[in-house]
C-alpha cells in the first residue's frame, strides 16, 4: 500500500502549492482521492499512467477539491479511453459534469459512472474480492465524506513443505489457506497452524479532509495503519475553526490517538502559513507519530 | 498595449504546456482571454495582479479554453473582492457557474456580472472611451466568438508654446485637440494643425481562436496591429481541420495577408508536435511577420 500525495494545501492553487488530491495504490488498484485544479499536471510529474485510475473518490464540492476533474474527465476522451471510470462524489456532481459536457457538444468515449453519495451515515461504496471503501460522514461546512480504504485479510499461506510430510490431500489445500483443520490420508487430524503460515496483516488508510474536530468519527477509522486527518490550522488560530469548520494540528492528533492510528499524515495547510514543522510539533505534543504531507511526496505502509 | 502569453496550447495542460490564455493590457485595462486550466498559476508566474483584471473574455465552452475560470472566481472570493468582474462568454456558462456554486454553498464577495453571447453576427460587447471590443463570429465545433480589442484615436496633443504664442484664449484648447480651427484673441483664424501633434495612432489586437479557415473573419479583422489565429496543425495534417474545425500555420497566414495585419501571432498548437519552428516557416511562405506564441511571453505592440 503507497500514498502519493499530489497536493496537500488549502484553497488556491499557488506557483509551488497544490490543492488537495492523492493517489492511493492498493492491491494493484489506483484510487485517485481529490482532484484539485492542476491534479492531471500533478499526475505526470509523479509518471502515475493516467489510464490506470478506474476509481475517483472526492470528498466534497469545495473548488480545491474537485476542479480538476472537468479537465481530466476530458483528457480520458482525448487519450480514447475506453475503460470504465467510477466517480464517487456527493450528489450534484453528475448534473454538473453532465451540463459542462453539453455545452461542450460532447460526450465521454468511455462508461462514465457516478456513485452519487448523499447519505449521512457511513457506507461501502466499493468491494471487491481484496478491498473494501467505506465513508466517513464528517463534519465540515457542505455535504462531506472522508473514506476508509481497507485491505482485506488474504488467505493463509500453504507451508509445501509440511503438507506433503503431512500427507495431506490436495483436495484439502483450499480449506487449509481458510484456516481449518483437516483429515490426511491416515485419517489423523491436522491443525491448520502446524502447515500454513499467517497471511500478510490487512492494512488500512483513511482520509479525513475537510473536517472540524468531531470525535464521532473515531469509530470508524479505528485501528487504521495511517490516517491522513487535515490541520488547516494551527491551535493559535483555534478561533477560526468554529466558522470555517477545519481543524487544527493539535485535534488532528487527538482524533489520531483517541483511533489508535498507526500513523498519522498532516496536511490541507491554510495559505497563511509558510513553515510547516510547527504541525508537527504540535501534533506531536499528542500523537509521536506523525508525518507532514507534502506535494510530491510518497508514503509507504509498511 | 501589451500581450502576455499565459498558454497557448491546445488540449490538455502537461507539465510544461498550458492551454489558451491571455493577458491583453490595453489603456489601463487589464484584460483576460480565455482561461485553461493552471491559469490562476500562469498569472502569478507572471506576477500580474488579480485585482486588476475586472473583464474576462471567453471564446467558446471547451475546457482547454475555461476550466481555469471555476478555480479563478473562487480565488477572488478569498481575497475578499469587491469590485464588479464581468465576465463575457458563450451563453450557458451562467448556468453552470451558478449551479457549481450553488453546490459549494456559496456566492461571490462582489458583483458578478454574465454578459452572455448568442449573437452570430460581429457586435460590439464593452466599450468607453478610450476601448471597444467587438466580437468576431469563427467556424469552430460549438458556438465559438473571437475578439477585437480597439484603442479609439486618443486626441490631438496641445503645443503649449505655439498655443501661446499664437495668444489663443485657454476656452478653446479643447476644440484644438478635437482638431477644428479656431479664432485667436486678434480674431484671426488659426490652423489647428499647427498647433497640435497628431495623436498616438490607434492600435487594436484581434484574437481568433479556435477556428477552420474561413475568409468571412476577414472584413473583421482587416488593418489589425496583431492578430493572433490558431494554427493547430502544420498542413501536412491539413485533413485533419476538416473534422476539429481547426487551421494550419499557412492557413493562419493566408488570413493574416488578406486583413493586411501588422503582425500575426501563432499558437495553439497540438500535442503531436514538439517543435514549432516549422509553423513559422510554414507560415512565412505566405506572410512575413509572423511570431510564435510561447508560454510565458510578452508581446509589445509598437
Amino acid at each position: 500500500m503507497k500514498l502519493s500525495i499530489l497536493g496537500c494545501h488549502s484553497a488556491t492553487p499557488r506557483v509551488n502549492t497544490n490543492p488537495t488530491s492523492q493517489v492511493l495504490e492498493i492491491k494493484n488498484h489506483i484510487f485517485l482521492i481529490d482532484c484539485g485544479e492542476g491534479t492531471q499536471v500533478a499526475l505526470r510529474k509523479q509518471k502515475i499512467r493516467f489510464s490506470r485510475i478506474k476509481h475517483i473518490f472526492i470528498s466534497h464540492l469545495h473548488g480545491d477539491h474537485y476542479f480538476g476533474l472537468f479537465g481530466l474527465i476530458g483528457t480520458f476522451n482525448l487519450s480514447q479511453r475506453e475503460t470504465e471510470l467510477h466517480i464517487y462524489a456527493p450528489r450534484g456532481l453528475k448534473e454538473l459534469i453532465t451540463m459542462q459536457m453539453k455545452l461542450a457538444g460532447s460526450w465521454t468515449t468511455y462508461p462514465l459512472i457516478f456513485h452519487e453519495l448523499q447519505s449521512k451515515q457511513s457506507e461501502v461504496i466499493f468491494e471487491d474480492t481484496k478491498v473494501a471503501v467505506k465513508t466517513v460522514p464528517l463534519n465540515h461546512r457542505v455535504y462531506t465524506n472522508g473514506f476508509v480504504f481497507s485491505e482485506k485479510l488474504g488467505e493463509r499461506k500453504l507451508d509445501i513443505d509440511a503438507v506433503r510430510e503431512a500427507n495431506i490431500n490436495k483436495a484439502y489445500y483450499q480449506k487449509l489457506k481458510q484456516g481449518a483443520d483437516v483429515f490426511n490420508e491416515d485419517m489423523v487430524l491436522i491443525d491448520y497452524k502446524t502447515v500454513t503460515a499467517d497471511p500478510q496483516p490487512a492494512k488500512s488508510y483513511a482520509f479525513c479532509s475537510d473536517t472540524a474536530y468531531d470525535e464521532r468519527i473515531i469509530p470508524y477509522i479505528k485501528n487504521v495503519t495511517a490516517l491522513y486527518h487535515e490541520s488547516t490550522f494551527l491551535e493559535k488560530h483555534l478561533s477560526l475553526c468554529d466558522y470555517t469548520k477545519h481543524s487544527t494540528a493539535k485535534q488532528a492528533a487527538l482524533i489520531a490517538k483517541a483511533a489508535n492510528v498507526g500513523q498519522l499524515i498532516l496536511g490541507h495547510y491554510s495559505t497563511r502559513y509558510n513553515n510547516y514543522t510547527d504541525f508537527k510539533a504540535e501534533a506531536q505534543k499528542v500523537f509521536d507519530n506523525v508525518i507532514l504531507a507534502k506535494d510530491g511526496k510518497m508514503v509507504e505502509f509498511n
